[in-house]
């Protein structure tokens, strides 16, 4: 797999300069680049380091000085850091699945198996179960009973897909991510200590001694178009109606999304994160690493929760959240920069104190 | 698989009032039940959108005016949120496994495996591991050396069980959920940076230069009955002994159990949250989502810890404790609400300022 | 496999007193422990309940008066938390994965394996791949395309090695964990909302309406020798160059490593931390569990980042840090003495009040 500088820059519908016939089969950064590599400096700080590396060309941002860096050509991008998705899509060399269906994997003989799928070994394909056309699955995946995946799906190595769990088209879903687990809903005889101690805000929480009952998942997944699910990540299935995530979700690793949630489009969650259950997420949301979003709650479009942030209420669409509980952004730094000067606060106050008794001829 | 609704009622010891011949074959939310389906509404604010599905039957609360709805018959449940075990688990169409055991199962001759035990395709079942009457293994489960599973057990697909462990009965675990991983122990020749800065209260925490030895887990786990374990999550083996987890725990998905942590009975452990080692959890603990719990502490029976929340002290038993690091409900609350007034009381407090230097005649 | 007492000590190069024929074949804490096992007591408080067990030999501390607790023999070590490494490795009876490479394991025939490999049962090794000798893998691994593992690697059940990563000698990773996963890097064809939120401190955030576009991630994941990895934790491969991890590091379970990021030698990352893509981590730096780093941070060596502490700015070396945002741990002591003294600081400021205006014959 090998480029033409020239090749690439078409592919891409940017700009080449300088000697578009170098051919590159790879990308580096700037300090490492060997000639037959593409060097990638987004921005001036990067490139300072072309000349430490042995790069003949790199992308650039649009109107960089190339020949300055000593460069034979270069790909002038208006957006380096958005050129990079097509570039790195023409230069990913993959994982190296083999077409076709492995004979180690396990089909059913009732599941749907489409055109130019790759079903890697050691899978597991339920009964009922359909895979669309194109689509790629690594080694030990497993797809559950009367599943779906749709069209140009790449689900990497130990994926898991539940009974029913149905999913759009290129879906892509990395080593143990599970789809359709069951939700976590268990209930007890009486009103337990939990759901007592969020009734009356912690006055009364000391649980009786009772077990718990499981109430089974009947729903499923449903999950749109272009979804990506993270390593190790989770999205259980609903209690009564399917847990769903719109078209172009991005799930980065170790993700929970419980059960019941309604997920809008283009929301992006970063590792770690936490929806629990019934929560309703709008468009364009983005959650920050390790934050997390409580139960029965809404978040608006395109809010922004600050990573490690607890969300404990309704979020407004487009809000700006941090902290624990999470807060408006500008609140919360108010609040920080107070908790920072409270030491000379309180000698402030101390200092008041003396001079007012002093005033008032206590002393 | 369906049920009319006096069939439905009389399994569940409910009342049913209507027509309770009507047959229904799942359930649905009120808006988008269909004839043949049983809507669920657990409160009027639910059973407002009746209307606008076409349920002909539904269970509601004790005293609901079906008839006002609608509706041509009802089941009456008491507690409607605890009916919907019984009823879920009837509903429950589940995974659709195949009864015995699949020939692709890689099964040692001395594990010993009881009556009506289903092994789906590719498990890895090891020596001398016993697998009780009535156990379901999904595709892909592994079974350690010397492990022993329940009766009635159902593990998804992936689950891995290490060596030695015992699990008692109707064990239910998720897809990837791994049980005796070996625990995280490990020590440095001299006191680590981090072990003195504890000592010291971080007074010291510098480390010098030291790799860390590890240190095996000879224990491993015991698992009581009817405990529940989320997707991808862990529990880890003990160092020396076990580590031990009570009857009727339930975890949520990406959950943490430190080596040789000692859990109590009907315990409820959120997604996400973590339980450091050697701590030990008494009956009836419920932990929010995201909260965790260091090393070597005790939490009492009946404590609520708040999602996101992290314990660093003991917890007496019946507390609610809430925030970073976790205290009373009450002192976080009242602590969190003095922060958010904060930018007032700097405001009086330079008032004052000026007011006492005035008094005083200094200006 | 059992030791005698004298056999015991000289592995270990510690001191024996007593019995020294006395044989034992596993280890037990004091209370529990039968007359063929070596009681573990580190420090006095542990030892006090030997009488309680039937031990006749322990392991103890350096000067114990071992007669004193009723036992024969006595094995004493100068740090016997230290001493815990060697004899658990003795003692260590393992997951019984048994030699040589299982007939059911699909092993590419290009795949390199070293010599005394053994290879579980349905494991899956792909083209290229290169296993070095004394590696063994349990059931159901997966290694990638070119993947490389080094000598005297340790792979527990369905750990996921994915294509061109690069492991050193005596790797351990618990099941279900993972290296090697795309890393997380979305871009919007124009500046996103998380973006311009970023750029601005939260004066603008609303995101418009755009689609992420996924940057493929072309390098893959370089790991150093004895590296340790919990159950379902995550090493992301790096966007152009490779995603490193130093020698001597041990990660806990359900870690994240994201794409980039470049760690140091001998950290230590307990469970459930985060550490986001293109971060640098120094030698020796110690995270709590459930803490988490930013992106593009660095964090220098020695530091120590307290359990669910959240960094989001440059940590210099040795220093530890505390809280959310973490600051150094005694500016959070002090704060957070402050935020618990606030209910009083409020009583203070409204005396205050009353008496200045008291003073200036306000009432």
């Amino acid at each position: 797999m090998s480029y033409t500088i020239d090749e690439i820059a078409a592919a891409l519908g940017f700009r080449a300069e300088g000697d578009g016939t170098i051919r590159v089969d790879s990308v580096a950064e700037p300090a490492s680049a060997a000639p037959g590599q593409l060097a990638l400096a987004m921005k001036p700080d990067f490139a300072a380091a072309l000349p430490q590396g042995a790069a003949r060309a790199a992308m650039l941002w649009d109107g960089a000085d190339w020949q300055g860096y000593g460069l034979s050509a270069a790909i002038l991008a208006p957006r380096p850091r958005f050129a990079m998705a097509g570039l790195s899509a023409m230069m990913d060399a993959g994982q190296g699945y083999a077409p076709g269906i492995h004979p180690s994997a396990v089909i059913d003989p009732s599941a749907e198996i489409g055109a130019d799928v790759a079903i890697g070994p050691l899978c597991v394909i339920g009964p009922g179960a359909r895979i669309a056309a194109g689509s790629v699955l690594g080694p030990q995946v497993q797809i559950g009973w009367q599943a779906e995946i749709g069209p140009g799906g790449l689900l990497h190595a130990g994926v898991r897909i539940g009974a029913r769990v149905r999913i759009g088209a290129r879906f892509v879903a990395q080593p143990g991510a599970c789809v359709g687990a069951d939700g976590f809903s268990f209930v007890t005889p009486e009103p337990s200590g939990a759901e007592r101690a969020r009734a009356s805000l912690g006055q009364e929480g000391t649980a009786t001694a009772q077990a718990w009952a499981r109430i089974h998942s009947l729903g499923a997944v449903s999950i749109g178009d272009d979804v990506e699910l993270g390593a190790n990540s989770c999205i259980d299935r609903g209690t009564v109606r399917d847990t769903r995530v719109g078209d172009g979700c991005k799930f980065d690793n170790l993700v929970q999304v419980g059960h019941n949630v309604i997920m809008g489009r283009d929301c992006l969650c970063c590792a770690q994160t936490g929806i629990a259950g019934s929560t309703v997420i709008g468009d364009h949301v983005v959650l920050g690493g390790q934050s997390g979003v409580s139960d029965n709650l809404t978040v608006g479009a395109g809010a922004v929760i600050g990573a490690a942030s607890t969300v404990l209420s309704n979020v407004p669409a487009g809000r700006m959240m941090l902290g624990y509980p999470a807060v408006r952004m500008d609140t919360h730094v108010e609040s920080y920069k107070g908790l920072r000067r409270l030491p000379r606060l309180f000698r402030d106050v101390a200092d008041l104190k003396k001079a007012v008794s002093k005033l008032a001829g206590n002393d």
